[in-house]
């Protein structure tokens, strides 16, 4: 646990760390996040979390203006206080308190919260963890490329999964396959990479676009597109990529086993990529 | 302002109504709420909002149990230490505090908070205030039927409609309207009235559904059935339903004006019926 908070400019203890009952993030889920992977002292890729932060900020209109270089001041004093080794830095940013009204004033003071959470990356490339994954329908709202904590389709999806002794839900809408509740999803069909295209209908991973990068280098083939449940069932490769949990192989989906449940070459090889990255 | 607030079985100064940065309401809108009007010392449908509490509850297992005698006992008390007169009971329930994970725990520790907001209402029926509507799209999730605090799509569509001077925002999906970010909305064509039906596309209203027992019984044409935004148009007259505005007729809606601009017959029958039951 995070024993240190930074929040409204103070750092805290955790336990004092408490927001209004009227902050908009509490009574509207009007507010956006981060979370950022933090390993060998080195922040993941920090300036593209920054650079999302900025863009959902933008299109929900909330007043929190920052430079990268003082918020990441910010990061790594939290870091430092909690002696964080590794770990993940969880980032809110509310509009602020108001008393109730659907309709914000345009002066509200953001609410900002960092604090740490411990733990321990699956990053182990000579026994990478295999996961099972259940597919669920995708009852989210039309903006998911903002990354709010309107999250409650994500968390049914998720405990379901968990229910089910699954890592991740998959998320299908009208027959097509859009991403995970806290990761975007690859397949891999005769050596094709395919993920759904960063577009409102899904949130722009930052393991995503760190990936795509990789992929442009080693120019391996990636289309971006949106791909139906039967390709998933049928793909030679699945895998999973998200900032917490980096690159996931999924052997399993629902009561189908992926090819022959068992981690296919691309996806190890895009893992060791990554984790050079690291 | 609430001087006393309800949080968590003790009655507390609003200042120090505070809650956990890692509540899950606040992190990941895992959370329902219920707004109660309070009138002339009397609580409008509180058995109703009380049913779709449970509703909400039930849907997300969120388990917090309460039975209506004790819990509108608390509500009470509420009301009393802040000496209300008129206004509005805000009462929210969330699945509790847990260190951040999208899968909850089965046995966390609902927070739940109760508070006043003083409000004047628009029952004056000698000088019934007719409001303007904007239509935007409808961005929600598709579980509108749970009340839950999963509200961005809304607050951004009623921002609009406060940007364009409008009292509310009429959201459409698909051609069709829905509701509004906060009332459910009515047309009448031809002495008909026409409201969408109560399923997962909408929030059924308790003042939506006391209507529909007033309509029953006067023996008023009433069909439950989506209507599309040129229905909406072409209305003879619309209004809009919220427990905590009650009856607001709509003379003007984007450029279109209503047929005459004026408090249609039926809306005003109607609100004079619904302030009957107040």
């Amino acid at each position: 646990m995070s024993k240190i908070v930074y929040l409204n400019g103070k750092y805290i203890k955790y336990n004092n760390a408490k927001i209004s009952i009227e902050d908009r993030g509490f009574q509207f889920s009007d507010s956006v996040y981060e979370v950022i992977a933090y390993k060998n002292n080195n922040f993941i890729d920090i300036k593209f979390h920054l650079r999302r932060l900025k863009y959902s900020l933008k299109e929900l209109k909330i007043k929190y203006s920052f430079t990268y270089f003082k918020l990441e001041k910010i990061i790594k004093n939290v870091v430092l206080k909690n002696k964080l080794k590794n770990g993940l830095i969880y980032l809110q940013i509310t509009r602020g308190v108001q008393p109730r009204n659907h309709v914000y004033k345009n002066n509200l003071k953001p609410t900002i919260i960092i604090y740490i959470i411990e733990k321990k990356f699956n990053d182990n490339l000579k026994d990478l963890k295999c996961e099972k994954a259940i597919t669920y329908p995708d009852l989210r709202w039309s903006r998911r490329d903002i990354k709010s904590v309107s999250l409650l389709a994500n968390i049914i999806a998720a405990k379901e999964a968990n229910i089910k002794h699954a890592y991740e839900a998959i998320l299908i809408k009208n027959g097509y396959v859009t991403e995970c509740t806290a990761s975007n999803i690859w397949i891999i069909k005769n050596s094709k990479l395919l993920t759904h295209p960063a577009n409102s209908d899904i949130l722009g991973g930052i393991t995503r676009k760190r990936l795509k990068i990789i992929i442009n280098k080693y120019k391996l083939n990636l289309i971006e597109k949106k791909f139906t449940k039967y390709e998933l069932y049928k793909a030679d490769e699945v895998f999973l990529t998200s900032s917490s949990s980096f690159i996931t192989p999924i052997i399993k989906i629902d009561n189908k086993v992926i090819k022959n449940g068992k981690v296919g070459k691309i996806t190890y090889d895009l893992a060791k990529l990554y984790n050079l990255n690291l």
